[in-house]
């Protein structure tokens, strides 16, 4: 097992020590530093100052590894290349692939390149240069005395584009890791935090490796299984034997792995079985459909949806007949399923799902805030319409609904 | 005007350095102490190691006012007590008032009190203590040479009570804090970072109170206005004054302040003019309605949207000829136009708009990844057709698409 690389993080950006944004970028590296087996010594951050921030440079000489993160941008207070330059004496060169991008990327955009761009082409004589897939600025990876240090830019997206796509693979192949923390997230939904923790309760206290973590995400739970070996492969196969006796619990609430999404899953299973699904949509807005759209595969199964917000757009866009809205109104069971049937039909798909109900901030038709309703119907058209009543905030509410309606669709066709 | 409070924040837990959780404590004690007039100039991480610690109380020796958090618990591996002793050679004693309300807390609760928890009345000889409201362990504060040092624990609830009851008004009285940070952010869209630090360069290198921050966010820029003052009045004053000559410049491209956002200046212009919207919405497939609707009086002014993702549903759903989709394809100007316009009818509403292009991962109809056709017909069918290129992954072109609708809506009714 190769010797521990010891590493730390400075984020520079004075918002950070406004306190205008937490520093979610050092928790996103340090965990998947952690993954690749890298130790995180310390987070530092340091506002757009020459002299403070060539000072903070100066002290990271302790670690193997320094990941910089922001003060690669455009602008005057744009300060890390020139501070690294103070405490280094490396000269600084224009990237001559990376400005030919940058006014590629303003030609496409059709967009003015004003001269200051130029200076997001900016390394060290003998980087190794990363490409930005999602932004201009690109990472850089200079080695000075003991020290690799690693540049990306702040903006969370670019960030981790360039650390996933280049940063973590070159640090493992740099420095032979061959020792690993290896870490498989199981995805539950459809049971509470507390309730799998309690069924898991021995199991969960008396794992030392893997190590097993919940944690309650936005209508699902987690558990992460983090194990520690020589190699990929013998981790998983301590995790693997972990996980069985997990899924011999509580097997039936997985729904998938890792970074997969309760979305991704839905969309798999409607290919497989060749359903096409329309959604009709009050309070969620759209966030159903969206959330559907942002899987690739999704124009196989998605045939389109209906926000249909007013009352009369619900009446004239889904012929909704106005007498069920001034009965019942419109957020009622009898409103969502015709809504499923009704948008069902308009898309011609086999499966329609409604949504409505009171996304507050104030009550609704003499209902509470929470309050949803969610019908689906299905391809031999029998409609199951579910009352559910959602914590939370405007936002949180419409989103814990789309989750709920996800979930709901998993299990009628998994 | 007293001169200016150089702060730094210390931070202590292992769970920050492998990412377990965010430093959402650093950026509440950073918010609170820059509304005090105490100007915070780095945030450090470090986990529970005596040696790392001691180096990093250490470098504190630079700052006026050091806040310490967490590494005060009953446990063994809370470790920050006898790292400042190491650095500092101060005596650590009981603090006899400290045991006793420990004492009665586990009388109250019921529970058994272990040795260990005496440990958490340990404070450094000389100290003020401040009492715990929500926890066990108190709040300390110490001077040692010409710094103060606070400590309080890692709990956030536990830290804020502290902070708040105690902390801040003893360092305001002690450093006769008769000054202040107020900040004010200005929104701009439609102008690049780059652009705007170019229009405004004179300016921003010239202004030191306040200082102008610009910041690049998703599909906009912003700039932090802060000034130093004796009081809000007079810090108010000077922001002003800049705005004024920031506005005179770059003034066109301003939406809002602060934290509004271009969807909620959208929605309440649409309101004052008393103009409802409807989309139509292909590769955004619904995520323009749904961030209409996050804003609480979308009611007034959304009547719906159509989300047509498939050929089939553009056609069926919103009359699309098959002979413009053969012909120019659905990610043309033509079709564009079309949904703009038959969505407006079919939601009886006075604004169409439409979206509908290549989100990726693959090209579309011969189109590259990021090609987005937005039209927008208004009140008096005017229709304005634009074609966009949009950079990033599938997710951050449909966003990106988004933001610019929302941009062009704003310039049309603002």
């Amino acid at each position: 097992m190769s010797q521990q690389i010891r590493a730390e993080l400075i984020s520079v950006g004075t918002e950070l020590l406004l306190g205008q944004i937490a520093n979610t970028n050092a928790q996103w590296i340090s965990k998947h530093l952690a993954n690749s087996g890298i130790s995180v010594y310390y987070h530092t951050v340091v506002g757009d100052n020459l002299a403070r921030l060539a000072q903070v440079f100066e002290n990271s000489k302790r670690s193997d590894v320094v990941i910089v993160t922001g003060g690669l941008g455009p602008t005057e207070d744009d300060l890390t290349r020139e501070a690294f330059q103070q405490t280094t004496g490396l000269s600084i060169i224009e990237h001559e692939p990376t400005i030919q991008s940058i006014e590629e990327y303003f030609k496409r955009t059709n967009r003015q390149m004003t001269p200051n761009n130029r200076k997001q082409a900016n390394i060290f004589e003998g980087s190794i240069v990363f490409e930005n897939s999602v932004g201009i600025a690109p990472g850089i990876a200079i080695d000075y005395n003991d020290t690799t240090y690693i540049f990306t830019p702040g903006v969370p997206s670019e960030m981790k584009a360039i650390m996933s796509e280049f940063v973590i693979p070159h640090l493992v192949q740099k420095y032979h890791l061959n020792h690993i923390i290896h870490s498989k997230v199981l995805r539950f939904i459809g049971i509470g935090e507390s309730q799998l923790e309690h069924e898991l309760q021995t199991l969960i206290s008396n794992q030392t490796n893997p190590t097993i973590a919940p944690l309650a995400k936005e209508g699902e739970v987690t558990l992460r299984l983090s194990a520690f070996a020589d190699n990929k492969e013998d981790a998983t196969q301590l995790i693997n034997t972990t996980e069985k006796e997990i899924l011999s619990i509580v097997g039936n609430y997985l729904y998938g792995y890792d970074d997969e999404t309760i979305a991704q899953k839905v969309v798999e299973r409607l290919k497989e079985n060749q359903l096409t699904i329309a959604s009709a949509e009050s309070l969620t807005g759209g966030l159903f459909s969206s959330t559907i759209v942002d899987i690739p595969e999704a124009s196989h199964v998605l045939n389109g949806a209906a926000t249909v917000y007013s009352p009369t757009a619900k009446e004239h866009v889904l012929d909704i007949p106005e007498l069920i809205i001034s009965k019942h109104g419109t957020v009622s069971s009898e409103c969502a399923e015709l809504m499923a049937k009704q948008v069902k039909k308009l898309y011609q798909s086999d499966i329609g799902i409604s949504f409505t109900g009171v996304a507050g901030p104030t009550m609704s038709e003499g209902k509470d805030v929470g309050t949803v309703f969610i019908s689906i119907c299905d391809q031999y058209d029998n409609c199951h319409t579910v009352k559910h009543l959602f914590n939370g905030n405007r936002f949180t509410i419409r989103t814990r609904a789309v989750k709920k309606g996800l979930e709901r669709l998993y299990q009628l066709i998994k």
